[in-house]
């Protein structure tokens, strides 16, 4: 570890300390300013604003399993992750936030500049301004590098976005005060913070994707000669977008078949997948210094990872076209793998997860050079309880055949990269692996 | 005209004499299939398939009306809007289609290769089968080119998307039979035909959009230097996407104050705007013989123009991001000037839209090379009565300011075909636009 990321652990141990918080676990019906529907029994905030767990129904053709009942987070309203990017000495960094989120593993993790619902920043709260917001939200107030809504957790959110945003200083002089709790991190130092467990947050990760192939320390994983044409990649996202289309409607919580509603949570009935539990929070740092909100908590850890592998002296990533059960449209552009392995533990085993077994292995005794990264990674600690995948990246030989049939492609990063600009094509999870492709050394 | 294309208008008038078709007007109340549900009102297919008309309830912040009530039509289903392109002696052609629909001026027009429903594809009407699908549909089955799923009228479809695709043959000998109706025109035909009057319709210029910028006669026009980066421009769509959402609720078709639904048709109270109409077809040449339908039938004739403009020596089209009543996600790229003239003669002079008077003026008395084109296309007669609008290009000097404010930016049409490669980004208007830049000569 080089001196300036020393420094970088004495300055988050000290934002750790200075950070008075406390989360409680309470019962959903204990929840402060949060009631369940008496027709529907869906969780809503008297507001009406904020967010709300409702039930799904969701059939998606070709799926290990095809139809299914679930609870569901909806929340309409487009949050802001922006990244403010300024030179120092001809280096580009990040300005980068030490932020408590109730759900955290550690409680604090590294937050984008600005992290804030529409509910934050218009001030619904009636909580503290959001520092650096209009660096962002006013147009032509900085130089825009990114700025997409981008798509978050198809299997526990419904179509739910955010807008990412990467804006650089308009000039490298420009005079950024510093909050508390604000620090200036160079790509290098950020590459290898992402190699750390926990400590580099989703909304983070996700607004890093869209700076990976040209600012990351690693982007040379991202050129070369593409396998595929874009036009190409398009028109098998496009096709499983419109083949078999995934059906879902909403129902009341209180009709998601398998699941069990009680006054303290909502949890499945062979206690698999997660549960919604409620959370009483008191912290000194926050917009708001105490509120009280639901949570969700998934029941193991995920394995999210690409398949990587030469093609032509080029690398490519294996990537699927995946649907989720709130995926806003249909099908995005998933990893490799992407499961939670325990939830398939009742299934019959040629319902397991392609790759997942090679990936597995692959981690579990590599020969030098064949494990790209592997580390955990936290998913937003705002709406999900120490929810954590671990997240690879492995390299594969010749042997693994080009044609993996019509649900995969081989794509460069580089060609990801591109897709990634649009927003609402590449998924959550595969943007995280793609910042850790173009960060991590 | 050239001999080819006075062959082309022979051949088009001899399918016009060998089709056979019949459409007449019927009350709503008298359509058969479709009946009006008991509860809102709304215009149903007793299969619950094609599409419905319902009512909208709209609020879209910074509009000339802010506020209103609509009907609008819903078609949750994806069609497919698909053009086959071929080398003749290394000539790329597209082999398109004339095709009758009962809402098009003089009945036949040019359809691309395939033109779709999911209703008609899966066989929902019992039809013929749709030739040349499977080489749209089938994975790897051509060499694909561009394939986006697209908007199409924001102000009469809620949200409504359909498939275009460009697929060439892998090989340039591949034996493709060609049809009745068929034929193959190069590029260079098309762009003559596209200067014609309602000969090319809607769904064949939006497949055409994704093909102007390297394949159209007049591509030239989509290159240069940008005033804008693509990051701006997406940091600009972003904004209005986020900024303030429009709000739309669908609403029972009897309570969509301002209009008057009878048993005839359902019209606005003013007399503005556009009525649903009921019609029955008879016609020999679709995959089904007879049928009844609603059709949406414009009050008058639009205008929809591009300012064109060079900034450094690179010509550039003033683009707006409109936010119409249907539109899927909140605001899309369109023209400089889109609008129904008549539908504002009864608002204030300062309501008016914004570059209408330029545009008009331009084309009634041009100066040379002034207006790059100026004509009237039709738009989609399967689900519109006669829509026209007038689709012009009109070259500015310097004189026109560079600040247009934050509704407008200035782009080259080599950025709007790079963003129109992704779907739902350039609404169905600037497709249109689009394609006529980059074909018409």
């Amino acid at each position: 570890m080089s001196t300036d990321l020393a420094e970088f652990h004495r300055w988050f141990e000290e934002r750790r300390a200075a950070h008075a918080y406390r989360v409680t676990r309470v019962p959903l019906t204990k929840l402060d300013g949060w009631s369940a529907d008496p027709e529907t029994g869906d969780l809503l905030h008297r507001s009406g604003r904020f967010f709300g767990v409702h039930g799904l129904d969701v059939r998606v053709p070709g799926r290990a399993v095809e139809e299914w009942r679930q609870p569901v987070i909806s929340q309409p309203e487009h949050g802001v992750l922006g990244i403010l990017v300024r030179d120092f000495d001809g280096v580009p960094h990040c300005l980068l936030q030490a932020k408590m989120e109730p759900g955290n593993v550690n409680a604090l993790q590294l937050s984008p500049t600005v992290q804030a619902t529409r509910s934050n920043y218009t001030r619904v709260h009636r909580g503290r301004a959001v520092p650096y917001l209009d660096l962002f939200t006013t147009l032509g107030r900085g130089r825009p590098l990114a700025d997409a809504l981008q798509s978050e957790q198809g299997a526990w959110f419904l179509a739910k976005r955010n807008r990412n945003i990467v804006v650089r200083t308009v000039r490298s002089d420009e005079e950024v005060p510093v909050l508390d709790d604000f620090r200036w991190l160079s790509m290098d130092e950020i590459g290898w913070l992402l190699a750390v467990d926990d400590l580099v947050n989703m909304d983070t990760r996700t607004v890093l994707s869209h700076l990976a192939g040209s600012a990351g320390p690693a982007a040379a994983r991202f050129h070369g000669r593409p396998f595929h044409s874009l036009p190409e990649l398009l028109n098998w996202l496009t096709h499983h977008r419109t083949a078999e289309p995934t059906v879902r409607r909403r129902i009341p919580l209180r009709e998601t078949t398998g699941w069990r509603v009680t006054d303290d949570e909502v949890s499945h009935e062979e206690g698999r997948y997660f549960r919604i539990i409620g959370v009483d929070v008191r912290a000194g740092s926050r917009e708001v210094a105490a509120w009280s909100q639901p949570l969700l908590a998934p029941r193991g850890q995920g394995v999210v990872a690409f398949l990587v592998r030469d093609i032509g002296g080029t690398p490519h990533v294996l990537v699927q076209a995946r649907a989720e059960a709130g995926t806003r449209d249909t099908a995005e552009i998933g990893p490799t793998v992407q499961c939670v392995p325990a939830n398939y533990a009742h299934l019959p085993g040629d319902r397991r997860p392609r790759h997942l077994d090679t990936v597995l292995a692959a981690a579990s005794a590599p020969p030098p050079g064949r494990v790209l990264f592997d580390v955990v990674q936290s998913e937003e600690g705002g709406r999900f309880h120490h929810a954590r995948n671990r997240y690879l990246a492995v390299r594969v030989g010749d042997d693994v055949p080009l044609d993996q049939g019509d649900a995969f492609r081989w794509a460069t990063c580089g060609q990801l990269a591109a897709l990634n600009q649009y927003g609402g094509l590449l998924n959550v999870e595969a943007r995280t692996l793609l910042a850790c492709m173009g960060f991590i050394p």
